[in-house]
């Protein structure tokens, strides 16, 4: 059975090109970039080169504005803590209702724990940010906004630019979770306020376990996890000389094939969606329908609960997503559905670089008998309900 | 120039076996294991069978006891940030003069800023405990105490065992870095009172940018990075699964291997020496002659100051390390030579599963001239000064 995967939110496939750029790291030049000796001097001369292809990447200033980290949840830890480390006089945190858990279980805990305040600012039935009550939580109080450049399960883009210029009349740092948007729009940091910025490798055809923070020059910047002093001491810990490499050529790839990738998946997205609400009732697009992602198509199916139909699309060779929450094996709708006020949970398909027609195609002649199936008479099954395994980030919610 | 590589404290060369191990997860079995669809799931299992190898490695009781991270440094963070949350009550912590920067800098800066006290155990000349300090400063005030296996410059080896059971008569947790240790030496975890231990991939000829940290169960563990519930909610962020699996690799091979290993390098380290002290006046061994790394040479020559003979060694191929603290450019011993009262910077030659007799010899052939050459008259030219790039965990000192 051939595999259509649909699922490249959650995870892509590694260029190959990027395999082959890490192979030498791993038994060859594999010396520590800190070494005096020549072994890892020339490993550290390939870690500047992939520095510079995040920094074109993200249209940096300055490529030491680029640290690399284990991933995109590290580095939304690591920006959060940083400011409020740096700035002991602010204690409030602004973010939205549908950030990622690696923002939103920090802040929670940081509630809990330190007696920070955390401004979660709403969302509307289509996923776009409540300006308003943005507004009105920005004060001298707060140390850091923490805003994501696009939503993971429904690809809603914020405004981001527009919101840091607004942080920054009150003093207060603005960070992005872009790693849904890093490598799938063109960013140009240095023509914007953000102070920092989340990317995360394997969202963008890169290796897992790599990431980076950016940190705009001039902004203080206190390490998350200390030791010695590699990253100009802003993250301790040999470097994973691999995956960085893999990251800077991954950028690379991104920046070149970008616009063509972004104009493609578009299309194939855009024909997925118009066949599925044209071929069956009660079917919606979640999110902004102007403001989105080219790749994310995240579909309401009324009536049809939690995540039976990724679950039956799964055994016929179709990978996608759920929108649903997963705690203690709850099939309720994740929290950015529940944010938007979305009753049911919802499917996600998100297109990548190696999809094609064919994938569109196999889907549209799956899902309408499915959804029939499911909503028919006697509805789900038991062996429909028969639950995947339930991992946590398993979801929509968390990936 | 064949390259002789005896830095292997600092990293080693991954395996071939390891590598390939690794190869069919960037961009075949890519899936996110937390997805719900067969290609997470079957990562999933991957995933399970690498904790499982270094449960092995450990003698771990239970598989759930391993949880992974970026390595070394991130697991001796979460470790001891661990502590100080899940034991609000006690704020000190005991921890000896030579760790690693990975625990140092962290306590220092948790001295700085969050007013924990910390009592740093000092060491002897051969850097060995002080276990009377050791006993004074364990109170019921300590929530941990976080004492290196093994040293990675000397490779003094401290009587872990027992010095967790002293830790657990007054209630504290016990960690300790054994980066340098698992992998080298035979590790019974379930046998001893240690609660939790940090290791490093890359150390044994693993991928760069994974480790592990153990904790013991029913112990009360918070994680450092927050976000998405993997690894049990004990590390959040998409799982490595590369680096995973190739470090399951890796401790099974380490497993297969370390007896004769021990004993091949030992044979090698000890020719090596003998071979220095003998046609080499004023040359001495550091450290513990007795507990000791079996792959471990850290060698003291009476006026030779600083990084001169790592340097010249790596003009003729031969990769070393040097004893030298690494700040500004400073060229005085490192921390954990000044805390042994060593006045001179050292040379370390650490061995490993690639090295054989050659090695040694080509190392005997060329210091002698080298050492001559640096003590005769005119001492060190202006050329012989000129620095090799220093970033930070370069030397002995942090690697
Ligand atoms: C928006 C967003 N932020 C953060 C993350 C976390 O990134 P990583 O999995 O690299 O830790 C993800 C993906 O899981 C994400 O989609
Ligand atoms: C004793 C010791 N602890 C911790 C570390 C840090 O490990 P890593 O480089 O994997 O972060 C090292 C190596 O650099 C080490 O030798």
């Amino acid at each position: 059975m051939r595999t259509v995967y649909l699922d490249n939110n959650a995870t892509t496939r590694v260029d190959p090109d990027v395999v082959r750029t890490m192979l030498p790291f791993f038994s060859d030049q594999f010396g520590n970039p800190s070494s005096m000796h020549s072994l890892g001097a020339s490993v550290g001369a390939s870690v500047g080169k992939a520095r510079r292809q995040v920094q074109a990447l993200i249209g940096a200033e300055f490529d030491d504005e680029v640290i690399f980290t284990s991933g995109g949840t590290e580095s939304d830890n690591a920006a959060i803590l940083s400011a409020l480390e740096v700035m002991p006089n602010r204690a409030e945190i602004v973010t939205s209702a549908v950030e990622h858990p690696a923002v939103l279980t920090l802040c929670a805990h940081l509630e809990r724990t330190r007696g920070v305040k955390v401004h979660t600012i709403p969302v509307d039935r289509r996923g776009r940010l409540d300006l308003d009550a943005y507004r009105v939580a920005l004060t001298p109080k707060v140390a850091i906004v923490s805003i994501m450049w696009a939503n993971n399960e429904t690809g809603t883009i914020f405004p981001v630019a527009e919101l840091a210029d607004l942080a920054k009349e009150v003093g207060a740092l603005f960070h992005t979770d872009a790693v849904q948007t890093v490598g799938r729009l063109p960013i140009e940091l240095k023509s914007t306020a953000i102070d920092m910025l989340s990317l995360s490798g394997h969202k963008l055809y890169g290796p897992k376990g790599i990431g980076a923070l950016y940190v705009r020059r001039g902004v203080a910047f206190c390490s998350l996890i200390k030791g010695g002093h590699q990253e100009r001491d802003r993250r301790a810990g040999t470097e994973n000389t691999p995956g960085i490499v893999g990251l800077g050529m991954a950028a690379e790839l991104a920046l070149k094939f970008m616009e063509d990738e972004a104009t493609r998946v578009r299309s194939l997205r855009d024909r997925l969606e118009d066949g599925i609400l044209q071929h069956i009732p009660n079917s919606f697009v979640a999110g902004d329908p102007l403001e989105r992602l080219p790749n994310t198509a995240n579909i309401a199916f009324q009536d049809i609960e939690g995540d039976a139909i990724p679950l039956l699309l799964g055994r016929v060779g179709i990978a996608c997503s759920s929108g649903s929450a997963c705690t203690s094996g709850s099939l309720e709708p994740s929290h950015v559905l529940r944010a938007m006020k979305m009753p049911y949970a919802t499917v996600r398909f998100s297109f990548g670089r190696q999809n094609g027609e064919a994938d569109v195609d196999r889907v549209l002649e799956v899902v309408p008998a499915i959804v029939e199936r499911l909503r028919g008479p006697g509805r789900r099954s038991a062996e429909d309900r028969q639950p995947g395994p339930c991992l946590g980030s398993t979801r929509t919610g968390s990936s």
